[in-house]
């Protein structure tokens, strides 16, 4: 088979790979389309990841396709079956996978990462990682489902009620993602700050109450300016230190600051600890997406979100390299690898 | 001032009435639009609630008007503002008082029950009871706070998640809320349960996935029709024991059932102990509106609940009476006594 | 080896069955003592239990032991661990499983119910099942993980805070459980209604604050002679209808209520509905320990619990019928088999 | 009357003071104890509180006594009772008072701050800010309501539950309290960190399962030497830089740091972002006591936690000025003024 193998530091090839063989709880997924995330960024520049990629290795946790081939064992599901794939691959024995913690598994095994993964014309997968696509779902609406999971986790975090006003830092596919999850959550009203104009455009498309550039003029007096008075929620989505720290000065009283972007591993913001005690703010984090894949499965297919208008391309893995190096290539959304062509 | 006053069981009549006295912290409503709830009812029918009605009074707690006088120490509130009122006039000195479970209150002043209340001209309201109404929200929203804001106690309660499923029995008004509620709270597919064939066409409209007949079909078959098999949150908005004993039997493993009708003071159902303890499913009430009136009227203020199609009239306070007296009137959906006319 | 073999309705009988040759997976425990509980008792009257039961089976799924063998692939433990094991072998891959709802797993694999369990000298089981027991933590003890797990996942569900009031139905060996986890989650004052004079005096050992015998007196007024007014959590340990009824009654507004016990399939209680309404009050269950067994095993490790006045006996595999066959043997305490002998 | 009052600046006298003229809500209360706070000394070097002092004030707002006199309204009380009071006169009106989040009220009257308070041989406090003390709970144990009440804020927050690891960050007033309350809220061990032995000393004596110098070893080092590998939960009590960030350093994965202490105005940590998301961890304040007065009485009351070996002197009002200057005396423990002399 055909796949998009990580050779090293800014070395990714498509190369001919032998097509996996299947242990018995596994079946072998024809990929129709895999994200490109941040996290493959950081694995193409070389750095550290949240779990270790050893080169060669193919990249892409973000997919959906076809079963072609299922082993011995998998009886729930089907040569012909329309599936994503949840990337996490967790030991189920350790301390924190026996206390309801998968996501923080001490052996966790991490498709796309130190498993190989979607960026790949054919991908094996054990079955009990797959989630089931309805006829009316497209793959790359499957493919959007593991980002969706993540956000769901931190949108869980965030513990929205009906009602609240919330504002989201960033307007990449990550902030769009969560301004859709919190006016589903329930929030009154959304306020998306983000420089750049085209994505303040989609976010207006897909929900936003008011949108801000932060280069223009101040996130404070601009939400002033809308009576945005009472933040409960701010989810951060760029990971810069600025806006973190700005979003624990404009969250309300007993407000919730989720920190969902991720930082360079040294980072640190500030922390105006009297602010914590006085307001009673609450900041957290939120890694990957653990038991949330079903939901986010069910939304898409239920179609209660719009994804497509965040999407900015969709191509054949021999660009994966470039659109990885350019940040221009990956600015106009988020990009999808059709390693099979289209459908 | 002319108010609709219910003199006992079945007797109420538009009468002249004395226009009340400002007391420091009170101010005076022009009363611009007043909701008939199911407790007006209870009270017209003699029958007792959770405060006791003692005759002559003015019913009415879910209004909205515009303020004409205010007391001598209130500074929030001008002559001019549109308002609407929380009608639970809590002690703020008995334990559940200071324990913060106001709706709980020992002492509770209940505007409309045991305090003169909306269905008239005017009506006096102690300022903190008081949530400002946008330019662009109309009375009859502004009317609808109180009930939303019940049924946001409710939602909170049934903690649904982004991405759960969702059956509501019942289409009345409250059904219909919540209906919308369970959706804005992150509901994927919502399927509602209501034998009436307009309230089913209403509820498509507001955004219901699925409409059940209970009265052509099994509702769990019909669920299974739909493939809606983990019904995460069950709401019951209707008070019969076999809805409220069918809600338990659907509800998915870990779920949760909110008995939110308000039943017959000697009502109960058979509760099937073994599923409670094999699914672990949560039964659970919900009483009033503690602490969710400002989200309520941020909600309308953003318009984002779609109220107008669930109204079934607006009616002059000299129809009060009869509508009281007549199902058939208000089964087209939510009344609204305009006690000064149409605007 | 020597097992008691469950061959039928009331039909146990210790026979010789061959030693369990290790799957990869899995150490040999020599087991030293091996918990009797109530759902022996229902497997033994041939009654349909959570899952079901096909004999010839060992039953016995609160057991603790030492390592005598481990399979190739465990690496974590070694020959002459003293451990325990949980007995949910979930199986990872169903909707429960990635959903975090484990103990809801649709294949479940129930060590002592339809997996050969600790009433033998020897038992298999998964390494990942297994937790640690500290040098001074004894066998008898680490057998109560298992019951105390459960009881953690249902004292989690009752959300005890500090200075909470609580009443618990019911002095067995669970509600002896529920009496020292309650003090220890905060509650600041527990009652204890029992019948049994000795289990009285056993709860009041263990800390109760009040014990009641509810055949000498009304509950709610012996409550009321203690100034227990607000009681926020009842947790039911006993299965009547009665107590179930009485602890919806006695639950203060806002409570919660544990229906703890397993009942009979077709067993139901009487919900007076107007009183979930008005008082909020919620009702839930509890299932097995999701999650848990590492929070009970610290907890028995760190000595936080009272086990030893809460053992009735401790005998060897031959008394295991007849003592299930005679509730007398069971009233004085948990009855603890030593399928090795003592010490 | 005799009072310590706050006339600037490192200035309290006792002076003569007009004994308080009741409004109809209020009781005169003769203070038996009252407790000398952190906040106090903030007020007496002139720092800017939460709320502003201005001078001439009495302070003390942890204090309990006997009532002299009673108000025409009051109806609850009777001369005689014996009591304590909550210092928080939220104005029930606020956005935040209505959506219950009373110690956020935007106009709070706050006694001993910025209401005379009790520090003086009487105090007025309106009535629905009593609670009842026990015949055998003494003033001094009243006193020491209103600083549990705030620690319960804290514990509700730190969300401990039974089984959990914790460690606590300093052994003063406040340190002592978390400690018992962690204990109590179902703590498997705790671990305090306090560079004072005498403090070690009497967390060993309150419960503490280990103790640690910070002086003379590596917390996290000392830690692990105890095999408290899973640290749930870190409350930090003593308000520095380096134990706030190393509280996020230790905590466990899904781990929650309470950072419970009031720092200077423009503090701030170096908050590393990466594990904030790598661990989820959550970083949360506590603002003094919400709805929580009744739960510490009614554990003060049921003598659920050990206050007695807490304090370090009970002293006439002529010594408040020289302790609130010497640090040294206040290092002993919690000093309570007695007005009135000794019972
Ligand atoms: N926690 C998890 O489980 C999880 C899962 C997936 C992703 N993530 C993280 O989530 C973050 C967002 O991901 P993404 O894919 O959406 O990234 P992205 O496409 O880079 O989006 C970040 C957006 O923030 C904008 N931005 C820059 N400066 C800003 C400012 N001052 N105020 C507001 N917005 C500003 C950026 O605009 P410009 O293009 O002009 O810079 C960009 O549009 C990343 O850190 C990613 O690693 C976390
Ligand atoms: N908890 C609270 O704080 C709170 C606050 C407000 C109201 N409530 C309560 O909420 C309940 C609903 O109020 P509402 O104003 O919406 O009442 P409603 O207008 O009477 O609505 C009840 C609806 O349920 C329908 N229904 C009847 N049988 C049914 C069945 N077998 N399955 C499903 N639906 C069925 C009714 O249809 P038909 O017309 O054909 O009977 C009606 O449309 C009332 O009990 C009310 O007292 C509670
Ligand atoms: N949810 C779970 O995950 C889970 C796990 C384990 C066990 N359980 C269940 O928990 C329940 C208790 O187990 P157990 O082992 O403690 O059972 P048990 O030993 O039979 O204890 C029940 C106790 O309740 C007493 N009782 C009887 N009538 C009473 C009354 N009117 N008021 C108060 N107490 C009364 C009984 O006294 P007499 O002896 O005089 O009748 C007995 O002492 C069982 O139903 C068991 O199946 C549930
Ligand atoms: N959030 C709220 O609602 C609330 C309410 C009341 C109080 N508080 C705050 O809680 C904090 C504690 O109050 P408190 O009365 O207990 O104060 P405290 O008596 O000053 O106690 C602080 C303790 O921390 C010790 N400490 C110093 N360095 C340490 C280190 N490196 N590691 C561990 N411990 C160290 C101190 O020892 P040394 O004496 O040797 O310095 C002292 O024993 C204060 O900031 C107070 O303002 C908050
Ligand atoms: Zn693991
Ligand atoms: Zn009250
Ligand atoms: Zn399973
Ligand atoms: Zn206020």
């Amino acid at each position: 088979m055909k796949s998009a193998v990580f050779y090293g530091k800014r070395d990714i090839r498509v190369s001919e790979w032998e097509t996996p063989k299947l242990n018995p709880d596994e079946v072998l997924i024809k990929v129709m389309a895999c994200g490109v995330c941040g996290s493959d960024l950081h694995i193409f520049e070389g750095d550290q990841g949240s779990t270790t990629t050893v080169p060669p290795l193919i990249q892409g946790h973000e997919f959906a396709g076809i079963i072609t081939e299922i082993g011995s064992k998998v009886s729930n599901y089907k040569v012909g079956d329309r599936v994503c794939a949840d990337p996490a691959d967790n030991c189920g024995e350790c301390f924190y996978c026996v206390s309801g913690m998968m996501s923080h598994c001490d052996h966790m095994g991490a498709i796309g990462t130190n498993i190989n993964g979607g960026f790949s014309e054919y991908c094996k997968v054990k079955s009990r990682l797959l989630h089931r696509l309805e006829d009316d779902t497209t793959y790359i609406e499957g493919a959007m489902a593991e980002p969706l999971a993540c956000c769901i986790n931190g949108i869980d975090r965030s513990d929205i009620k009906a009602g609240d006003n919330v504002v989201i830092y960033g307007g990449g596919t990550i902030g769009l993602l969560m301004l859709q999850l919190a006016k589903l959550r329930g929030a009154s009203r959304v306020a998306l700050v983000e420089p750049v104009k085209e994505r303040r455009e989609t976010a207006i498309k897909l929900g936003a109450d008011v949108v801000i550039n932060p280069m223009e003029c101040s996130v404070k007096e601009a939400l002033a300016d809308h009576k945005l008075n009472h933040i409960r929620v701010v989810i951060e989505c760029c990971g810069l230190k600025s806006t973190s720290e700005e979003a624990i000065q404009i969250v309300d009283k007993q407000g919730i600051v989720v920190l969902f972007a991720v930082t360079a591993l040294d980072a640190s913001i500030d922390l105006a600890t009297y602010q914590i005690f006085q307001k009673e703010v609450t900041v957290t984090g939120s890694f990957c997406s653990p038991y949330t894949m079903a939901r986010a499965v069910e939304l898409i297919n239920a179609h209660r979100l719009d994804l497509m208008p965040m999407i900015g391309a969709t191509l054949p893995m021999e660009e994966l390299s470039d659109v990885l190096g350019n940040a221009e290539r990956r600015a106009k959304g988020k990009v999808i690898i059709l390693p099979n062509g289209q459908e």
